[in-house]
């Protein structure tokens, strides 16, 4: 449970926060990148990275060639923000129209993880978003993995919130004549497309061709991809 | 088209930096939120906002109740990011696997819409989530209005990144034993769902019951949602 203070608590809609730790290791395995905010001489500036949970980490993929992979990596406090919207929520009202989201916010210190643990955490990153590729690959080049850099942030302070319900009109909005629900929403996959340069015989394995959102951000009906 | 400076140029992979103005309108158009960075007290964070397009501005929707959005409202310099992900690119390495995506960063300034412009805002910001529905919902109320609050950044300074290929594996790696190609993702929209207190006869109307995806992210296939 992240400590209750004045940086992660949650002040406009309190009763969405949540506490649970699982709440929060579920939007995080169920997110591909993340918005990492960091400050640069008073600039704030956001970049979406790749991301992976590592246990009680998080981890961040960039190149080394990028100036604020650089600043990040130099030990910047930073804000992780990742957020699923699952559903557009039609209220009887403008202002109560809301939408279903899980989103979680994590505060700290990036680092890049060491050279020997480079390796390990390419393969929590590669297997979180391809899972299933990674034993099929050949292993990373020396050159790659000096060409890569990977950032850890703990997680330790963290907010999470989560809008899951149907619209919350005032009773004397009720009787409006308007039709009041919720149109949910989930990512889709489609039907894998090979390389323009795929050599034959190398058919799409099958960790491809069942690919399905890691969860289900609203519900799945039969016939739906 | 933005200015050519050392803040919005793109470093780490520049031939992916796209710098024409109707693309960054589309990704933003596109956008139902966006990752808002700034800083308070040297600690960057990063909320997630509802957003649309108003010419060439963003506006962003939060509630006056929130001491981040009165931090914000209060002329704070901000990074605003969106990021639609559109597929997964599976490499024959590690190294080389990556994702389609469609990024836009946006620096600037955000400042609060006045008073007499809130309600032009909201209908911008409530016909970009839920098209067709502001002409069938009763007015807002003064309360509301009061209660609400809206931001804009001017799109002067903005940065566009577009991944949209195949994998780019060097030659030495095209006979590696395994699959290559790209599993494309785009947002699906479920069968709308009542709200538990609907009234009768208020039936879905056609704007929701038609609802789609405001552009696609990959190939709608026949069949497919």
């Amino acid at each position: 449970m992240s400590p209750r203070d004045a940086r992660t608590d949650v002040r406009r809609l309190p009763e969405k926060q949540v506490r649970d730790l699982a709440t929060l290791h579920a939007i995080l395995d169920e997110a591909m990148h993340a918005a990492v905010g960091f400050e640069v001489d008073r600039q704030p500036f956001v970049l979406p990275m790749a991301c992976a949970r590592d246990g009680d980490h998080l981890l961040l993929h960039g190149s080394t060639g990028s100036r604020l992979m650089r600043a990040l990596a130099a030990g910047a406090p930073v804000c992780v923000s990742v957020t699923h919207l699952d559903g557009l929520v039609y209220a009887r009202s403008a202002f109560e129209s809301s939408m279903r989201y899980r989103s979680a916010t994590v505060l700290g210190t990036a680092t890049e993880v060491a050279a020997d643990e480079k390796l390990h955490a390419l393969e929590v990153l590669t297997e979180h978003l391809l899972p299933g590729r990674w034993a099929e690959l050949r292993a990373p080049r020396a050159k790659e993995l000096a060409a890569t850099s990977v950032l850890r942030v703990p997680l330790d302070e963290w907010s999470v919130k989560v809008g899951d319900g149907f619209p919350d009109d005032p009773d004397e909005d009720l009787d409006e004549p308007v039709w009041a629900g919720v149109v949910p929403m989930r990512v889709a996959y489609d039907d894998p497309v090979d390389a323009p340069d795929l050599r034959p015989g190398r058919p799409v394995p099958p960790h491809v061709s069942s690919r399905r959102p890691t969860a289900a951000s609203g519900p799945h009906l039969p016939g739906s991809r």
